[in-house]
Formats: structure tokens, sequence, C-alpha cells
């Protein structure tokens, strides 16, 4: 609205007015100032507070991101070059003591052993290459299932440069740190009452993992060799037909982790939050067959969905949950605000 | 700017016409649509992302406000109905040694031991009760410095009911939970690049803590008796002069959490950060002359001045770098970002 005012010349109303009004009636003036600022920056959603004194349908959400944690003390310390990666399940351990000349197996299987590579594998190249091949005999076997053609580094923490690569299938089996980026497509109220929709994709039911969930507008794992920034244009691309221009305006707005062992292996997950703001006559499509449909709903329906159903993916509640403290719409006064907050990082967030 | 267009006849530019275009021309109008977009949700800030690499800067001031734990072996629990509820240093648990009809002692001094209240002091008003008139004593003696004649509420975590009232001077000595507000005052650029300022306080040379210091345009502590939304009409009525109608525009936000021992004690200390849009020519007033004066700094600056000066009072520090994650100042692609994101929480959010 301000924006416009310094760009063309739009009659003064009273709303504009105040805007150029010296300040001589202060406190006049604030009560006006307000009134177009509750347009502009548009009131405090209430409406979810009224609905939900406690936060415990979305703690409950958390909860399910973090479950089997109690298998722990069966898992394996997963090292290399000396640091420590992934933790792999006593079946997974028994699948990689075949291959002695790639995986060397210290001590008994738990938390006391660990799970090295050959000391002659001393590049991120050679340990890449070796293992691969034995991923591939383990997938021929049918051990391992949903084979993606896509590398995830395996690294100690996110800014280091990978201490080997592997095909994005094994992540959960040799219980490596995996990374994806989240993205809130949500779209102004043009009426301008402030509220907020968000998009909301539906999984196809031919999908392998999450068949007909709901889902975020956009979200990946983070492969090896693109930046995030990349891969989050790459995904609006590829999962809504979302423009690079348009994508380029989504914005990095924080991280959740969260840590599962699955029937798998051992999960620990970190998601990069971004938020996109789209205009309210953009309509994604569905390009690559993942997705069924596209729906765009109000922020507090979506929070209502996620509060008291299993509807969405699981790990997209904690990037929604986020969104929804972030833009306001859970407050202090509601009871497990502050577990709330703490729950969006409960996994090993680095 | 839609909101506009949808209230009043602003002749159709070609900015405008694409928002009421059929949807023909899928692509063509995505790139209007676009160039409408950077102007309405402007552009991703990324000059501190090509300024600032790494994150290290920031990381400092998370540090600065988490010191001093070397000394957790030497602190005893205070327990309260059996609940953990502080810890107390060595020196006060001697102060309070003195007064056995109102502290008990349980075993050696130190994480094995506990102080405890006495056994009759069974409800919220007797323990009050007690616990001020050791309290006066310790002020008369000069042992507790600072009296405010604010009660703030002991609790185990923030939803229940307080077990006990004390002196606000007296938290820190018995090392319980206290919790803020702390109000991020923002305006947008009304040239519509999207850029924000900060309002950004500079404590008065007069106050006992952090004088001169930089500051929020409002924070402040949490009493009994006050919502946090409350607390935040008030602080931002008696210390820069907000009226309740723009003030109420505040939205909650998330929590920053920190843990310092601290000369005088234990300080585990929580922040609910607020973000309240303000007019671009509403100007703060200095009330209660805690502050000397009020001074409106672009984002980028504020960010440089928390990342390469102790200028802030450190607190504020980790509620400034919450601000800048969540409004996309910052990125995954700059070292240290999810340690960033994990230590804005490193003490007990709860």
């Amino acid at each position: 609205m301000r924006s416009l005012l310094t760009r063309q010349s739009v009659r003064a109303t009273s709303r504009f007015y105040v805007l150029r009004r010296p300040r001589e009636s202060f406190t006049a003036q604030c009560s006006l100032i307000t009134s177009v600022t509750l347009e502009k920056a548009s009131p405090v959603p209430r409406s979810l507070e009224t609905k939900m004194p406690s936060l415990d349908g979305f703690l409950q959400r958390v909860r399910e991101c973090n479950t089997g944690l109690e298998e722990l003390p069966t898992l394996t310390p997963f090292l290399v070059d000396g640091k420590e990666v992934g933790k792999l399940k006593p079946r997974f351990v028994e699948q990689v003591r075949r291959f002695p000349e790639v995986f060397v197996i210290e001590g008994e299987p738990g938390p006391s052993g660990r799970v090295t590579l050959a000391a002659d594998l001393d590049t991120c190249e050679k340990r890449s290459a070796k293992v691969a091949e034995v991923l591939q005999v383990l997938r021929s076997e049918g051990f391992i299932t949903g084979w993606r053609d896509e590398l995830y580094p395996v690294v100690a923490s996110f800014a280091e440069s990978p201490l080997l690569l592997v095909e994005r299938a094994a992540a959960t089996h040799l219980g490596i740190k995996a990374y994806g980026v989240h993205v809130n497509g949500f779209v102004r109220d043009p009426a301008g009452s402030g509220g907020l929709k968000l998009w909301v994709a539906r999984r196809s039911l031919t999908k392998p993992n999450w068949p007909g969930k709901l889902d975020h507008i956009v979200a990946g794992g983070q492969p090896h060799g693109l930046s995030c920034r990349e891969n989050v244009l790459k995904e609006c691309a590829e999962e809504a037909g979302i423009p690079a221009s348009l994508a380029a305006t989504a914005r990095p707005v924080g991280a959740v982790s969260y840590l599962t062992i699955a029937a798998n292996g051992y999960k620990p997950d970190v998601l990069f939050c971004y938020d996109l703001e789209l205009p309210p006559d953009f309509v994604p499509t569905p390009q690559d067959g993942e997705v069924s449909e596209f729906s765009l709903k109000p922020v507090e329906e979506v929070a209502e969905i996620v509060a008291n159903t299993t509807e969405f993916k699981t790990n997209c509640c904690l990037v929604i949950v986020d969104f929804l403290i972030r833009h306001g719409y859970l407050s202090p006064e509601q009871r497990g605000y502050l577990q709330l907050v703490a729950a969006l990082r409960s996994g090993d967030c680095s």
C-alpha cells in the first residue's frame, strides 16, 4: 500500500493522509496509523488460540516424527575417517560384514562396537566407488529397495565436504544424516484481512512412500552437488511448475530436525524450511506425476488437519507447525507453546 | 498492493493488469506475476550472505549468552513440592542456611544435595510470604541488590501454576527460570524494496544493568499475573510510548533460550519473541527514563553490529539472530547456519 503511495499519485484518502500528516497530535495520529497498520500488517490471527487452548495435537505429531528410540542401544556407530556419520541396525551390520574389503567391523555389534571402512579407502572417490559396489549387490539381492539413482553426501555436519557419496536408498540403512528442503507456498488473502492460505499437495497414490498423504507444495531431499537454493528452484519446477523467477523469491526461514528409528534403519533428518509467497491467481500444476492434486487451504484449516489427523506426511507437520509459530498463529497463551518450539529441533540439527 | 486493487479503482497499469488476466498464457503470466511478487513479497535479502560467508560472529554472541557452565558441578538443586525449580551457588546456600524455619538443606551442597522449603510451607501463599521475609533480610544486609518490587513466579515449566512467588532481584540467586518478552519493532521500506529497518534503543547510562548498551525497542521480564500479551502491551506503552491499538498488532513468533552462570547465580532464561511492524513515520518516544534514544537502522546494519561488536545487551543478540533467520536474511549457504538455528535454544526451553 505504502509502496504504491511513493510510486503513483493516489488521491489522499484519510487512510493515506495520516501517513503524511505532521506529528503534532501524537495519540490521535497513532490511532489512525494503527487502522492503517491493521490493514497493511494485518491483525494477529487469534482463531487458533480460541480453538486450541492446548497444543497437544501438534506435540503428538512431533512425537510421531521421533519414534523407535528404544532401539538406540542396538545400533552400531558408523565411522568414516574417524568421524561418526551414521548408525547401523544389527541386520545391516550382518549384511556389510560379508564385504570385508570395504566394511570393517570392530568389536561386537552395538554401541560399543563400530563399523568403519577399509583403511585403503582414503579418498571420497575411492570410498564412494567401493561402497557403491556393495550397495549394488544388496540392491540386486532385494535388501535395498526404492533405488533412486541419487547420491547423498555422507557428512558429520552440513557444512563439511562429504567423506563419501551413497545412493539415497541406502541412507537410512547406513543411518546417515539426510537433509531436505521444504517450501511453504502461501498466499495472502487479497481482501487484505491479513489471512494466509497454504498450497497443499496430495501425494500420488502410486508413490512408494506416503501414497495419498498430504504434503507441501514443494519438498525434496538435498542431493550432492546442489546448494539448497538451487535445489529449491529445481524442485519448484519439477514438482509444481513454479518458474525460476518466482521460485527465486523463496526465503530460507530456518530448519527443523527429528530422529526416527524406522524399520530399515536410523533416520536423523534435518529439513531446511522456506517460505514462498505466491500471487493469488498463481496455480501450481503437477509436473512429474508425484502429486495427484494441489489445493489452497486457509492456514487455520491446515492447522486443524495437522493437530487432529495424520493426513499429512509426518515430517511435513514439523515444518507447518514452524510456519504457524513464525507467522503468529500460535501464542504463549496456549498450553505447550514452549515445548512445541523446542520439540521442532528434537534431532541433531547440524 | 493487491489489497488496494480490490478496494479502489486504480487505473490498470501493466503491473496490475496481469492480476486480472485470464490464465491462458501460463508462463508469460508467471514472469509478469513475478515482477509483481518481487515488489510485493520483496526479493530475498542477500547482502548479508555476500558479506558473511561464515556466521561465526553470531555464534560467538550466542556463546556469550551461555557462559560459566564449568561451575555447574558446584550448584545445589532447589526443589519445591518435589520439583526442581532452580539451583543455588555455594555462597547463597550458606546464606539461606541461616533460616532453617524456611529453607531446608539436605546433604552436602552440590549436585548430590538439595535445598528445599520447610514442609509446613504447603501453599504458594505461605511459601511466598516466608521466603519474602528471608529475602528482605538478605536485601537489608546488602546481599541482594537491585530490588525491583516485582514478583516472579517459580515454576518447573511455563504453563504450570506457580509454586511460590519471589522478588525479581532474587531470581538469579535462587537460579529459577526467568521469562521475558522481546519485541522486534520493524519498519518496511516504503520504497517497496522489501528492505526492513529495526528500531534500536540505547539503554540509559543510569540503568543498573547494561548501561549504554543497545537494546530492543521494547523488552521486559515476564512478571506474575500478566499474560505475555498483556506484558507486551504494558512494556510497549511504558518503554516506547506505543499505543495499545498498535502494540496489539505484535505477533508472537517463537522463543529463544540460554543458560548462564553469572556472578550472582544460575540464569536459565527463556525469551518470547514478538514481531511488531510499525508505520514508517511512527517514532517511539522514551517514557520511563530507561532509554536514552531510539534509532531506526537497516536490518543489515543491525546484523553487522551484532556479528562484529558487543554493543547490544547480550541476550538481545539471540532475538535479533532469530529475526534474521525468520526473515530470510541468513541462508543455509552460510557456514554455521544449522549450528546457529540450534544454538538459539541452548537453554531449557520449557
